[in-house]
C-alpha cells in the first residue's frame, strides 16, 4: 500500500509516519519509484504499536525505538528478550536532588535493596526500575513524607499481584514474538491504566470515607 | 534568605528557580532592592514540592502549577480541594487514534462506565481519569490485545486496595492543608513508585515462572 493508505488504515497523519521513520521507530517502505514506496501489513502493525507507546504510554522516542527493535528482532533467548524489552520501557528519570547535599539518595537506594531482599524478589542489579524507585523514595524523604513507609508494603504487595497476573497471562502465549509484544504493550500501557484506575478508586473511596454523600451505603 | 541560599538549601539550581517563578510554580520573593529579593521557609517547601512534581512525578508544568496553587490556597470545602488537587494531577493525554475511523474509542468509554458501575464506585462524570483510561483501553483494543479484559479486573481490584490504604492514611492527617499536600504528593509520586515496583515484581515473577534459575524455590 502507499503511505496515504497506511495513514488511513492507522489514523496516523503522514507527517507523523515520516517522523517515526526518520527516528527509526518504523522501517522505510520498499522503494517503487523516485518518490514512492510500498508498505505492508507489518508496517500497519508496527505503526500502531509505535504510536501506542509514544502517545498513550508516554514513552520517550528512544525508549520506544529500543523496545520495537527488540520485538521485531530474533536470535536471543526467551528470558533475555523479555527482560530487555521490559528494561527499555523504564526510561531513566532526571535525577532530582543531585547536589542536594543530603543522604536521602543513599538511604533510599539501601531501602530499595532491603525491600527486594525482604520480599524475596530475584532482580538483577542492572534493572533500571531500582533507580526510578530510589529516586521517588528519596524525594518523598526530602519532602518529609515519612508515613509513605507504611504504604510501601501495600504498594509492593499489589505490585506482586499485578505482576503475577501479567506474567501468567504472557506465559500462556505460545510464541516468543507474541510474548515479547505483550511485555512491551502491557508494561507501557499498563502504567496509564493503573494510574487512572487508582485515581478513580481514590475518588470513590474518598467519597465514602470523607464525603459522606447520601448515596453512601458502606 | 537570598536566592543563592534557597538554591543551596534545596539543591535546585538558580536558573531552575527563576524558571519556576516565571512559570508561576513559585511566588516571587519579597523585594529588598533593585536586584535583590528575600525568600522564606515557604519558598523552600514549595520549591522542593514543585521540583518533585515536575522532575520525579513527570507532571507538565501547567499541572504542577495548578496543584500547587490549590495546596497553597484556602477557602474551599475539604472534599472540594482534595478532589480538585487530584484532578489537576491527571494531565490530559493526547488522543491516540482520533480519526482512526473505528468504534474502539466509543466502546472503551462504555467499558469504563460499566467498570465503574460494576465496582460501585462513585465517580463524577468530570473525573479526567475516565478519559485517560478509555484512551488506553481503546489503544489496547486497536492493537488486538483482547486478553487485557481479564487483567482489567485484577487491575481494578489492586487499585481499590491502593486507594483504600492511601485515603485512610490521608484521612488520619489532622488539617486540610496537610491532607491536600499528601493528595498531591502521593498521587504524583505514587505513579513512579508503583510503575517501578511493578517492573521489579515482574522480573522476579518471570524469573520463577519462565527463567527457572537455580535459586528458584517456589
Amino acid at each position: 500500500m502507499r503511505i496515504a493508505e497506511l495513514s488511513r488504515r492507522t489514523g496516523v497523519p503522514i507527517p507523523t509516519i515520516k517522523y517515526y521513520m526518520r527516528e527509526g521507530l518504523l522501517p522505510q517502505g520498499e522503494r517503487t519509484g523516485p518518490n514512492q514506496a510500498r508498505y505492508g501489513e507489518e508496517h500497519v502493525r508496527r505503526l500502531r504499536l509505535a504510536r501506542a507507546l509514544v502517545e498513550v504510554g508516554g514513552l520517550p522516542v528512544a525508549s520506544a525505538r529500543e523496545a520495537l527493535a527488540l520485538i521485531f528482532s530474533s536470535g536471543v533467548s526467551e528470558f533475555d528478550v523479555l527482560g530487555k524489552a521490559q528494561y527499555a520501557l523504564t526510561p531513566p528519570r532526571e535525577r532530582a536532588g543531585d547536589g542536594a547535599g543530603d543522604d536521602a539518595g543513599d538511604e533510599a537506594a539501601a531501602q530499595v535493596d532491603e525491600l527486594i531482599a525482604r520480599r524475596g524478589w530475584q532482580v538483577k542489579p542492572g534493572n533500571p526500575a531500582r533507580r526510578t524507585l530510589a529516586d521517588a523514595l528519596a524525594t518523598l524523604r526530602r519532602l518529609g513524607e515519612d508515613d509513605y513507609l507504611d504504604l510501601l508494603e501495600t504498594y509492593a504487595e499489589t505490585a506482586e499481584q499485578l505482576a503475577d497476573t501479567e506474567v501468567r497471562a504472557i506465559s500462556r502465549r505460545g510464541d516468543l514474538h507474541s510474548m515479547a509484544e505483550a511485555v512491551v504493550i502491557w508494561t507501557a500501557l499498563g502504567d496509564p491504566v493503573i494510574a487512572s484506575l487508582r485515581r478513580l478508586a481514590q475518588e470513590a473511596r474518598a467519597a465514602r470515607l470523607l464525603g459522606g454523600t447520601a448515596e453512601d451505603t458502606s
